[in-house]
């Protein structure tokens, strides 16, 4: 697989400042990464204005013209047929096998949609997730899903920590993750039976696969789990509540400092602080969340990233295809069933 | 009910460091109230024995001593018959009429399975649900259900929405709160049934509430609600997620300033901003859970909170007691039908 060259594939119409903020964001992967090529879709007149600023970007480019594009009000199940858009075309080039990956900055729902039909699902997964990393104080940790699925069963649960310890293995590169379910208390009886359902079969699957039991969202920070494993409502929950709070304590910060001639003088010896919380907290770092448990890498860049923020997850679907990710997963499931699993663990309880 | 002399029963023997922080925040509370009475339930030779400290105390003070008390290990199922405990007899005090809240610092499971079984929820109410205020940017709200009930449907999540409106208007002083249920999108179709359906009831009630919709948790610290309305496992997430990144900034920043000498000559310029932010965001200041729908104020103090966190529990209380919020809830209740508005929001639907 190393071998193979790495062709990663990009909706090049996707975010708020497309295609702009797309072919900055490539011309600093190139900087770093000069083997990767990339096949771009989209208005080949405007790619090529941003791409004559980056004259060194164009040798590892390919481009193919679209003259249509998703919007980020377009329905998911408006724009799933239509073969014609840069999204599409991109994705599709993976199921071509033209390239490993494809990276869209563009409408999420619509990304995941055409994803998942056109890549399909890899057998034995039932459901598709999305994943992405996130800091802790002493490093990332790997939580799926973020929202593809509002509810889920204990298989589906299970299959989430298959993948994100395959996924943490892969984008992390840790050798035995310690793989975790979010749930409100660390008793077996609490939570919900899914929950209780996906802790019994992996306990007793004989998987290839570190499971620690359960963690509650005010330990996820102290380094406990690489993986954190939720159904889509809960992750999208605990996702958008660490967002909100990010937010509330820096604004706070800030407001005080606005009001304070004190700490405006203090500023500077502060810079230093800031420049590192920031280094941790910074969510271009963190950018690119994934659908994972299709057959093929489709990741989605914040839309309203800048370049180095679309870096990080071209950079991402790079790092994923060079350790073989989805090749992992099949490998991982080939000798599993988990629906026969769960019948037994399900025999088991009565 | 102003008139009446404000009466709140204490579990004395609740908490961490009890009946220590117990009597030294009844002290606080006496100093700015000193109007308020309060029956403490415990061991009357170590409750004296700290009382020595208060004497001004003492005459605000009856003591009521019992041999046993409820520990954190003691499981719900096992104590809740157990009327001898310091507990049992504090909430009972409030269904004899003696007190008309109670606070303790005890086991939570013990005291939500105690005050469920002796005060009884209120007749229409379906399930109490745990409820606390928060910060926001600008101000506090109000959020519920925090764990109570891990599965709710849209009756309860409508009540609880009824109940939180009732609760924002006591203790925050608003005459119109914003109540909106948590979801992970503000799109109609995004999220749950319940949520749905909750949603689907509210509008079509004519309750006396203002309902502004969905509200996604990044957007709760923009000051865009005074109440957010979940399932209690959801709330527990959302709570919890915002406590592990307030400790994850805040031990990030303190890590960072051990490792720089110039932060550290910076922080007398940095003190008003980082003691601001402590006034916002301690802990200390939201003390006092409540389990609302019950017939009966029952307050649960944290249980590793020092005598300030303390008194803002008891002080909670006693301002729910002065606004009279079960009375509150009752006369709300008093003209609707949640189960009819169900069934006829149901019908409109098909």
């Amino acid at each position: 697989m190393s071998q193979e060259k790495l062709v990663i594939s990009i909706d090049a119409m996707g975010g708020d400042n497309s295609p702009k903020v797309v072919i900055e964001g490539l011309s600093l992967v190139h900087k770093k990464n000069p083997d990767i090529h990339f096949l771009l879709y989209g208005d080949e007149t405007k790619i090529l204005k941003e791409m004559s600023k980056f004259p060194a970007l164009k040798d590892a480019c390919e481009i193919f013209h679209t003259e249509e594009f998703v919007t980020n009000d377009d329905k998911p199940s408006h724009v799933i047929r239509n073969r014609a858009t840069s999204m599409y075309q991109a994705i599709d080039a993976v199921k071509q096998g033209k390239a490993q990956a494809v990276v869209s900055a563009g409408n999420t729902g619509a990304l995941m949609a055409i994803s998942k039909m056109v890549l399909k699902t890899i057998q034995k997964i039932h459901r598709p997730a999305i994943v992405s990393i996130m800091p802790h104080e002493q490093g990332r940790y790997v939580m799926l899903d973020l929202g593809a699925n509002t509810e889920c069963d204990g298989i589906n649960l299970a299959e989430f920590c298959i993948m994100g310890n395959i996924y943490a293995k892969c984008a992390l590169n840790l050798k035995e993750p310690r793989v975790a379910l979010m749930n409100i208390g660390a008793e077996e009886m609490k939570g919900k039976d899914e929950i209780h359902a996906a802790a019994h079969i992996l306990k007793n699957s004989h998987l290839n696969l570190n499971f620690i039991g359960y963690i509650e969202p005010h330990e996820i920070p102290h380094n406990k789990a690489d993986v954190i494993v939720a159904d889509g409502f809960s992750g999208n929950i605990a996702l958008k509540s660490v967002e909100g709070t990010c937010y509330l304590i820096m604004k706070l910060i800030k407001n005080s400092i606005k009001t304070s001639l004190l700490a405006k003088i203090g500023i500077p010896f502060f810079y230093g602080v800031f420049k590192k919380l920031k280094k941790t907290m910074d969510p271009r770092l963190y950018n690119g969340a994934m659908l994972v448990g299709l057959n093929g890498l489709s990741v989605k860049s914040h839309g309203g990233t800048d370049a180095f923020g679309f870096s990080v997850a071209v950079e991402n679907a790079a790092k994923l295809v060079a350790n073989d990710f989805i090749g992992s997963i099949r490998r991982e499931l080939e000798n599993i069933d988990l629906d026969e699993l769960s019948q037994e663990a399900y025999y088991e309880v009565y």
